[in-house]
């Protein structure tokens, strides 16, 4: 049995320091897995422009925040994502961190980018990948990816045992399509989002919580209110994602059709 | 405008002059441009065999139930997708056909093979088509299909505007996925299921009825009860299914990345 965990809260917009705060006051001493917290969680969502990212943002090999996520991990043996604002040489990402007790295990960066996203970061040039933490598996993907669902069939197709899914959602589809989610692929889903508002070029984005834990067969494990911190920690049995059979004949990934889906590509 | 419909009944086992008259009685004089049956319609589901399924299918160049479709089509003036148990040669598929006043328009045979289907059937050698009938493109996918987010993926690519998507459902998982799949798309489907019981080697199969019209966004426009005919016809504009923009920025289809994508083959 593993525990996976969202924690979801309102970071402060360009104050890593503060978020950094948040999510040690509220980690140190927690008993988890694996622990996900929302998208750009140390920098916020709304950056006002690529310079104003590129100050915040932070190289992986030089990182405040990925040493303090290191430091709870090995304080509390357990792994976290995060969402992370990622400087790589003159490219910004929109990335995702996997970090454990011996430091930075994994990475993700944003392949489907929301919104001015784009103005601010590069689209990541690599498909998610999927790592083995201790017997349970783990892929990431970051908010806007949920609405393609190539991006969790390709989780799935990788052995994905727990999808961890940072986000800063400001619409209310993902949460019911992730039952869909992880109904097709039989996978859990740990989506963290955030709540609060922010504001960039005089509009208002209002983030709306509901963070959520989904489980295979497409259940609904458990989901926090739209505008509150919220640590949930839920016991799952890894087990349970790795039988992708329907019926006894039916199996979801061995039943796909792969010479007939070229219209894909 | 096109109206697009669904009719839901309870088509009585290997009785296919039986499940003509239920279809004709309905259908006459209806007004709409597109109406959809259920999976299996004119011979029911539970077959015994392989031999029994032979005895019962029909050949589409000699077919009394094409016959009568392309009557009630001629008639009418509107186009019908039935689920259609389908001999070709020494194959047997779970097809569903397209026929309007000119006869058969286009054809479809079920790729996903669910539970026993398998025992009886073929699985379909190609992927779905798109077929534009009169400013509505119609594509199709049967049942179980639905649980492969490729079949309705690929459906989106060709251009459909509507699927038609005769069921035979006994699971009730289908039309809340519906919503998603209509939204990771945005496009139509009429989701045409069967209700009652059959029972086949001791075992006892009920059909879940709720049929089910989902428009772009995943909005639901009509759902039908669990187990009682039910004829609805809906009024769509098409054009609500060629806008594939989710923001100002983001277009689900060109936002793909399919050279990222090759896991997926």
């Amino acid at each position: 049995m593993k525990r996976i965990a969202y924690f979801q809260f309102c970071p402060v917009l360009a104050d890593p320091t503060a978020n950094r705060a948040i999510v040690a006051g509220t980690l140190e001493g927690v008993e988890a897995d694996l622990i996900v917290l929302p998208e750009l969680a140390f920098t916020g969502y709304s950056m006002t422009d690529r310079k104003t990212a590129s100050a915040l943002a932070e190289d992986p090999a030089n990182s405040p925040s990925l040493e303090l996520l290191t430091g709870l991990c090995r304080s509390g043996d357990y792994h976290i994502v995060a969402g992370f604002t990622e400087r790589a040489g003159d490219k910004l990402y929109n990335s995702a961190v996997l970090v454990g007790p011996g430091g930075l295990v994994g990475m993700y960066r944003k392949i489907h980018l929301f919104g001015f996203e784009s103005e601010l970061f590069d689209p990541g040039p690599e498909p998610p990948a999927v790592y083995d933490i201790g017997g349970l598996n783990v892929g990431m993907m970051v908010c806007f990816d949920w609405f393609f669902p190539e991006t969790a069939r390709l989780l799935a197709l990788s052995g994905t045992d727990v999808i961890a899914h940072p986000s800063n959602l400001v619409l209310d589809w993902c949460q019911k399509s992730m039952v869909t989610r992880c109904l097709e692929n039989n996978l859990f889903a740990v989506t963290a989002n955030r709540y609060g508002s922010e504001a960039r070029g005089g509009k208002e984005l209002t983030f709306t919580g509901g963070s959520q834990i989904t489980a295979p067969r497409g259940k609904i494990l458990v989901s926090a209110g739209s505008a509150a911190d919220a640590l949930e920690i839920i016991e799952i049995d890894p087990d349970t994602a790795r039988d992708k059979n329907v019926t006894a004949v039916n199996h979801l990934l061995d039943d796909r059709k792969p010479k007939l889906y070229k219209g894909l590509m």
